[in-house]
């Protein structure tokens, strides 16, 4: 995915502090290679590389020392000797994140905490329906550890073979099985962390209720590694879909398409898995650039989605689904429809979904947005948006598409046709300001599912209400009083 | 439901620091009560009473009086004029609570900020799922707005007609919806409260996916008011369960009745709405004492299952329900089973478990524990606690129901027949130490759903980790660092 050194289009965040900054002498880098062992102490640039670089290679990191701590216990060193030492710690997973959060700055000063090694599931128990994992077990390795067991873990991301658990909590991240299963917050009963003291919290609670305080938990999960090193999480499973069938259609117009959602969501309830929707503009991308792609229709559309339900057993969910569809049809919320009849028709249809995000690459430059709005304001979202950007930049082209049910709109916009790239590109932030402003007047989040990081700290501070922020900056300030986790990001 | 003052049988939690109180003058209420108008600041004993006596009576607390806002912006003033002359505010929804947090220590010191005149359902949103009600509205007002708008508001408890939407979320309150819905927690999507410096956090959004920093709505859900006073909510409403089966099933053991759990779960995925059990003695109980109750078998059964499916379409869930069943009887996970046939056998099944916490008191003193383990943990747990109080105290009853899909039991304990009752409820704490290291050897809380209050706040010093007490406290004095929110409760 790493396509040569272009420089990052817009501000990557502030610096941190240039005050708190201490510089790390090669003593201090020997006191951290003695508790994970040379061989887990990376100080060479090659061995360092696949640490520092965003894999879109928005961010490019330094660091002295890159650590994989082998066991919690060593991770608590670490955070002992950070703490002791005011070396900033920046914990990662699978190095995957979208907003710079897992890369350190420039400076060099912080230490890399790899959690790869951590990277055993500790616990499988189908009666109690819950998955102990480390916080480096790849996302793929989960669900794979459930499916033997003849369960589901519902978390589905595009980077789902190399990101970690533990940085799926830290990030609270999403994808396509938000609808009807919750994010990574959701799918999670207990969690143990390191935290800036270097003792360990252990929440390894696999409790479906727990009235005992504040809720730690959910604190933690979402806090971009600023509060503490999640270390291992009680996930909750589900029982494995045996039904699914997956419908592709075409649909006039986002209002139809919300229509059509909601239509279903009565129709099958919890068993609306996925609402995923898709321009035109969007499918002619991935047509163009995807190999084996194909268009399902003979006409075009101006948009389309993609719906599954699912469920453990068959409840009569092709019946329910093509009594819907022909509902759907008579009220002219859908043009055309396609059910899959093969899993292999099945995987043909997600791979329009999925290919979306790649193939933009293609056609040029392209500013994204990663927002939020209450369902019912999607429509309106994306054509105010859309008219702006266009006002803006002409002949800039909107790829809005995303998790239509859960009110999350990946608003990416792809360069004028022929324009200069890099002039498109540097206008990135002039570009979130106007459409953010957008999602704000709509009620909605400037990061939907990706977070924080350092991509969009400075922003945060401009959106976020005075009263949340000091409120966060309070916490932050009482649970690491050093600030030595994950220092400048987020906050 | 008061019953006469009988002396609370256990320490109610150790009073206020007594370093901190301030004594309040006539002066300091005549400035609280010029916020709100004199006629809502009670200071006549006789007006005060119903915000002073927890409905079981365990605890009577003192005031020096008794606030009754209109409006998010008094709520401001009171909040800010505490603040200023170091006075404990102790924020109070219907008066519903089982632990003692919503009443004031005996000290006198400490205002009574009552919710209830906050009672606005401002805002129905049928399309995006959302209703927003302010801290007053009664629980039972709120499901019947979302009803009359064909839609359903999941939580439900005992309390419903009395207990307020801001009470429900300060306690992140359970009840028999749990299972497929979640908690008060699970069912919000923001909040609005009055933080501690008197400024308001506006977190009214109505976003499924919003990855902006920490979560502080989750961290306000179950603060127990500790943390701040919240005004008003967003809560998700879902489709309105259209079909709806409810079975009463006679069960030979605890073991046999979590295998029934699992495998109605597996057949009926997230229809299953409701797992409730019962023990016969309980039943008992509630034939004796319950007017129009009636046994639904001709045979005694050790332990039944009152189980619901429903869903906002009907799935052929009755079929689906019959063979599951069947499939049951075969097996011998169940003995016995009663397929409600009309809405008034329904009604007259969930009777029978909802009377069950009010019918104890006929059987002399009952010692309470409202606690969770993991679900698959149950039999064991109700096994061996019944075996220890029973070694504690010869003839003691035990009576643990609850919500099995949750891990949930409420383990009463009845005195012995004729036995006295003083002398039996003497030994609460005792028998709770009993039975909460029996819950924290299975990885257990000692407080499901109910809280910590005042009633279990010595305990939870005690029981939860060093660590998570320690992140409490310091999240405590950094958002409220003049104590005055709720002072001497949950921590």
């Amino acid at each position: 995915m790493i396509a040569g050194h272009v420089p990052a289009p817009y501000r990557p965040g502030m610096s941190r502090n240039l005050d708190t900054l201490k510089t790390i002498d090669n003593d201090l880098v020997s006191r951290f290679a003695a508790i994970v062992g040379d061989a887990h102490a990376l100080t060479i640039p090659d061995d360092q590389r696949p640490y520092l670089i965003e894999w879109r290679d928005r961010f490019v990191g330094k660091t002295p020392v890159v650590l994989r701590p082998g066991s919690v216990s060593e991770v608590c060193a670490i955070v002992r000797l950070a703490g002791e030492t005011g070396t900033g710690l920046v914990p990662q997973g699978g190095n995957t994140g979208l907003v710079g959060g897992q890369i350190p700055f420039e400076t060099g000063t912080d230490v890399v905490v790899s959690l790869t090694r951590l990277n055993a599931i500790r616990d499988v128990d189908t009666d109690g329906n819950t998955l102990v994992a480390e916080a480096g077990v790849t996302l793929q390795a989960v669900q794979d550890a459930a499916a033997a067991r003849d369960r589901f873990y519902p978390l589905s991301l595009a980077s789902e073979g190399s990101c970690q658990i533990g940085g799926t909590l830290a990030t609270n991240a999403g994808g396509t099985g938000v609808l009807a299963y919750g994010s990574a917050r959701d799918l999670c009963l207990g969690i143990e962390a390191v935290m800036p003291d270097g003792r360990v919290y252990d929440g390894l609670n696999r409790l479906r209720k727990d009235n005992t305080g504040y809720d730690l938990k959910d604190l933690l999960i979402g806090s971009e590694g600023t509060l503490g090193i999640i270390t291992a999480a009680v996930l909750k499973l589900h029982p494995k879909p045996n039904a699914i069938e997956t419908v592709f259609a075409g649909v006039e117009t986002p209002d139809k398409a919300l229509s059509l959602f909601n239509r279903l969501r009565e129709a099958t309830g919890p068993m609306l898995t996925a609402f995923e929707f898709i321009p035109r503009i969007g499918l002619d991308y991935v047509l163009r650039y995807a190999p084996g792609s194909r268009d399902p229709f003979n006409d075009r559309h101006p948009w389309y989605a993609l719906i599954e339900v699912s469920s453990g057993v068959d409840h009569g969910l092709r019946e329910r689904l093509e009594t819907t569809l022909t509902e759907a049809f008579e009220t002219g919320e859908i043009s055309d429809a396609a059910l899959a009849e093969t899993e292999s028709q099945r995987t043909d249809f997600w791979h329009l979904r999925t290919m979306l995000s790649e193939v933009q690459r293609y056609e040029g430059g392209s500013i994204k947005h990663d927002v939020s709005v209450p369902v019912s304001h999607v429509p309106a979202f994306i054509a105010e948006a859309s008219e702006a950007v266009i006002e803006m930049v002409p002949g800039a082209r909107p790829v809005p598409f995303g998790h239509l049910g859960d009110g999350n709109v990946h608003f990416n916009v792809s360069q004028p046709v022929g324009a200069d790239r890099p002039a498109f590109l540097a206008r990135w932030e002039e570009m979130n300001d106007l459409v953010h402003a957008i999602v704000l007047k709509h009620g909605g989040s400037i990061s939907a599912e990706h977070g924080i990081g350092r991509m969009k700290r400075n922003e945060l501070a401009r959106v976020k209400s005075p009263v949340a922020l000091d409120l966060m900056r309070a916490i932050k300030a009482a649970i690491d009083p050093k600030g030595i986790m994950n220092p400048g990001k987020l906050l």
